[in-house]
């Protein structure tokens, strides 16, 4: 098959062919990064503008450094630094990206489809950096990219994500992929942060940890974020991760091959124990390898279908 | 004629011809962003600082793209990061940066002048970025260049610049260089922001908007910024709006093939209703694009007097 | 000699070769920013993160343009808007910048040894810009340098270091770099800043700066900060200028040839007058320039030695 798109703005638009095309071409890319001259000229001469309107160091490094290896001229953007602060609508600000004849915008946004209006009101590529609750596709590729270097194949994996499935796109993003390449997904979490509506999606929902990561194959846990406590989500983060947090002990109650997976960044003690992120089981520092490969296939793929 | 500057401080001080050779020069330089590779390596090898002591994202990323697009290096450095927060005078911030084999700094400062007792001192280039109402020459050349993009000749133009002229730099640098070129130029605005001194330099001051923009090929709209208001300038954004904001109904009264400019960034319904931005007779993009190739040309031009 | 450390933390740590080593590679990499095309391939497909915990525009820009004169891919990261502040370690922040591909970091923080520490945690090559008060080497070799590049040879030479020794990292790197090399130093300052337990480790102590200076080949100014003063280490800025500040006069205690050195930034009319920072001894922009040179030394040696 061939790529069609001229921006990626979720996983929920994709098909299964199309998603194994990304992980496809990532796995090439990823060689890229571990020759000695980490760089291919796919990019050269085009242009790629990183516009984080909601801060964040990690993924903006990750493309940018993606960027980079393709050869691509790159230009940050910061969002309190911009127009925005004087009135300007978003619209406006990335039309006039545009009109500097950009190819490609790498963009991250507090409110939740901001890109997908974007994508539909520009000529050049836009690729979702993580919008609001809604979606962060490229985290979630790199996730479903780790689990099949390391398991095989997705399809008839048993997933748990554990944490606070209701605010995080990174789950969305991963319950859409996962479920369309054929694994079976379960979300943890106290009821609070997990409502029992997501069934509605073909997740199983779990309010206790033992019974969501019996039999599973990976376990994903998310960022627990301080803020949401005070927001009655849960009692304590000391309470939370008594009952959902993996410690030493909880490894045991799994099989011996299951990964442990986090976005990152870690709160050790919180999710997981510093015993756990830096064990056998743990990909985590795979997976922010395979960010790199992900965003250098995506922005190579959705690159070839801007018309300029 | 043959380019002879290592700075470019304003218009105030070039001729017709050193304009006109810059925007020549531009027209060449707009090619290369239409190309599949958006690149010529015209400063490989050479480095451009960008340093705004006054902050400018919109200003920075065409900057950036333009030195990009030459292949230069680029290194950006803000000012409240810098060293002038430790006491450091300025003029020993440049010579730092001068010291570090830098061909060319782009500038922005909020007094006016900075950069010509700058540029005095340095043997490396020094490209204005704007300096407080004083002059943003790149500005001035960006809005000239599609005048004549798209109405053929500057000579004999009416030009309209409507708005706060009193701070503006962007109006100084757009007069100097639209009277050098031989264009006939009205500023309009309240009295407060238009004063009547202006004719002295050459242009015609009007109080009244429909007088101002009656036969003009082109209306150039400048940003209202909100603290004027509170400093007694005028009563109300709402009044300023009623009295000088351009309206579908006010491009009755224009010529229909009447240019609408704006340096941007807009405020939608205050100096222009959204229609009129979008609109047909609205060339804001192109100029946001043709900034490009000005920036381009500039640096180009100077960087070749550069003694090194 | 060959170089085989993947790190430079300090020049506690370095032979007398390994500094000569860095100061001769140096010397062959000042040519490169003195011609017109100023950047050669050596390091082309490598990744340098910048990762400022304490922010620096001065030493990041320089480090910046020599990775870019080194053709290396560079990325900046600093620390307030980095993962630090969501709770973070900061082994899991480097790790995570590891596990991107990249070969080297050049790193700030305030604490002193976290270089130390991240570098026997890593991999990819650590270079310290700074840690607290303990080390800034390329500052050291930068002075040792152009102390070498103007009088000759640094064995043998009479050094006086003056200002606030005990809070500088620069006046410790200093020490442990013109002690290695041969050179005779003496630190001076008032008292609460210079101690006399400095004796210990081989230097001269002086409370006097008449005394300190007399004989010296060079003289180099420590940069007094405004905030010591409120601590109670000195009654007022005045009076330390007027004890030991550098004035014309007091240039006519020295030697005709003895260098005035300063790392910047200057408070001028503090630790030295402006004509004196401005007088045919100050070598103080021949540092700067000389910085780019080393730093590409550095990164050029250090990278030789990262497994990848």
């Amino acid at each position: 098959m061939q790529w069609t798109r001229k921006d990626l703005l979720g996983l929920y638009d994709l098909s299964a062919e199309e998603i194994t095309l990304i992980l496809d071409t990532a796995e090439e890319f990823k060689k890229v990064s571990q020759r000695r001259v980490k760089k291919v000229p796919a990019l050269r001469g085009k242009t790629v503008v990183n516009f984080f309107v909601e801060p964040s160091t990690r993924t903006r490094v990750s493309f940018e450094l993606a960027e980079q290896r393709l050869s691509a001229d790159v230009v940050n953007m910061q969002a309190q630094a911009s127009s925005l602060l004087k009135g300007e609508t978003l619209l406006d600000t990335v039309r006039n990206i545009e009109a500097l004849q950009v190819d490609l915008v790498v963009m991250r946004h507090s409110a939740p489809g901001a890109q997908n209006f974007i994508a539909r009101n520009l000529g050049c590529g836009v690729v979702n950096a993580g919008d609001g609750a809604h979606e962060h596709p490229t985290q979630a590729l790199l996730d479903i990219f780790t689990m099949r270097e390391k398991l095989g194949s997705v399809k008839g994996l048993q997933v748990a994500i554990v944490g606070d499935i209701l605010h995080s796109r990174v789950a969305r993003s991963n319950i859409w992929g996962l479920l369309k390449l054929g694994a079976q997904v379960t979300v943890a979490g106290p009821a609070t942060l997990v409502p029992r509506e997501f069934e509605s999606i073909g997740v199983r929902v779990c309010h206790n940890l033992d019974e969501a990561i019996r039999n599973a194959d990976v376990v994903n846990l998310l960022r627990i974020q301080h803020e949401r406590q005070t927001a009655d989500f849960f009692p304590s983060i000391g309470e939370y991760s008594k009952f959902f947090g993996i410690r030493p002990d909880t490894m045991k109650k799994l099989k011996p091959e299951t990964l442990i997976m986090h976005p990152g960044p870690i709160n050790r003690g919180v999710e997981l124990a510093g015993e756990v992120a830096d064990g056998k089981n743990s990909v985590i520092l795979e997976q922010v390898t395979n960010g790199l490969a992900i965003r250098m296939a995506v922005l190579y793929l959705v690159a070839g279908c801007v018309q300029k």
